[in-house]
């Protein structure tokens, strides 16, 4: 199920590179927000290394993207491993086996498991098209936005608990909602936004330069 | 308990002005969003003139404010009238006798009763410091909102109904949050936007450009 392309080494704590935060990447779909971590690695302003992408489609686009970057990836497609917990599990060990320093879920679209999160705490970001906490615990978050009628919503990148959307912020960006927006055009202007903040994120991440909110419930196990 | 000052005339329908819209703004405290109000009417750019102003404190420094641009007052005092509910029958009595066409809560500190709602359903606008939904149904919008943690704030005008703070949004201006920033920071950087976004919001329901939202709850009586 882990593909490790022939032309990416893995690396070693020892084979004399210099230390780079290393980052998983979960995905589910087209993979535009992988994409814009891998571009932004390609030009030498993420900060860090994106080793391994687990996806629980096959027919996922990020996957192809994944490939193309000659990323090592895992699946645990949804049609062959039925239970969550198993499919779960195997992305973990996917992680822990790439030594993974931060967890990116882009898109992912299934609810981590305790075990995922725990083993990861403090260590997971997420992406969410809205500006928590407004608009969070829904697959549908842009279209609750447009629903409920705001004039301003964006993204946020917060790290991952228990609590569903609910763990500490990390970053956001606004974006205005037009007249005449869909779900889909508005979609497409907070995407172009989490493309920015993403990378983003995840290079402050790796220069120890976020500011983390009190109360610490992101404390690493 | 209602004073017209001398040189404000009061205006009849047929007196051969112009029609304008009849502002009603109701205060509590400083008065900066009424002031931001006054400034633009006095500038030219309100589209609505702003007739009487009721308040429910003494020492608002509101009541100044409309003093000096010779706005008629009504002050209805929370320590001479005890009861929310009397206190909102006279402020309503003004409004009427005013003949106000909108009503602006401008940091007005109590929850609207349900019949000076009613009277004025659908025409009742409140700006609120946070990017509704968020933050809604308190008093400390913008300590939540610090506390929370998130990086992206900002003000809301929406029409009032029976739900707190959860009527239509008009419009919405977002503001970032600094590392550093107090609720006194925040707030003032939140104000500098309602004082913005306040009058412009009166204004485009004064050329009928408000785009209100569905459903349409706000439905005048």
């Amino acid at each position: 199920m882990i593909e490790t392309p022939p032309s990416t080494p893995v690396q070693h704590p020892c084979d004399g590179e210099a230390w780079i935060l290393r980052v998983g990447v979960l995905v589910s779909g087209n993979g535009t927000n992988l994409q814009a971590l891998l571009d932004a690695q390609a030009a030498g302003v993420l900060g860090a290394r994106v080793v391994v992408v687990g996806c629980n489609r096959a027919d996922a686009r990020a996957l192809e993207r994944a490939r193309a970057a000659g990323v090592a990836v895992c699946l645990a497609d949804r049609t062959q491993i039925r239970k969550r917990i198993e499919r779960q599990a195997l992305l973990r060990a996917a992680l822990l086996e790439a030594r993974v320093d931060l967890v990116v879920l882009a898109g992912f679209d299934e609810i981590l498991t305790p075990e995922l999160v725990s083993t990861f705490a403090g260590r997971i970001v997420n992406t969410h098209p809205s500006l928590l906490p407004a608009f969070g615990g829904t697959m549908h978050a842009v279209r609750a936005a447009l629903e409920h009628g705001v004039k301003v919503s964006g993204c946020t990148v917060h790290l991952v608990t228990d609590k569903l959307d609910g763990g500490p912020i990390l970053d956001q960006r606004a974006v205005p909602v037009l007249d005449g927006d869909t779900e889909e055009t508005l979609h497409r202007r907070i995407l172009e936004q989490e493309h920015l903040l993403l990378p983003l994120t995840v290079r402050a991440f790796a220069e120890g330069r976020l500011a983390l909110p009190r109360p610490a419930v992101y404390v690493s196990a």
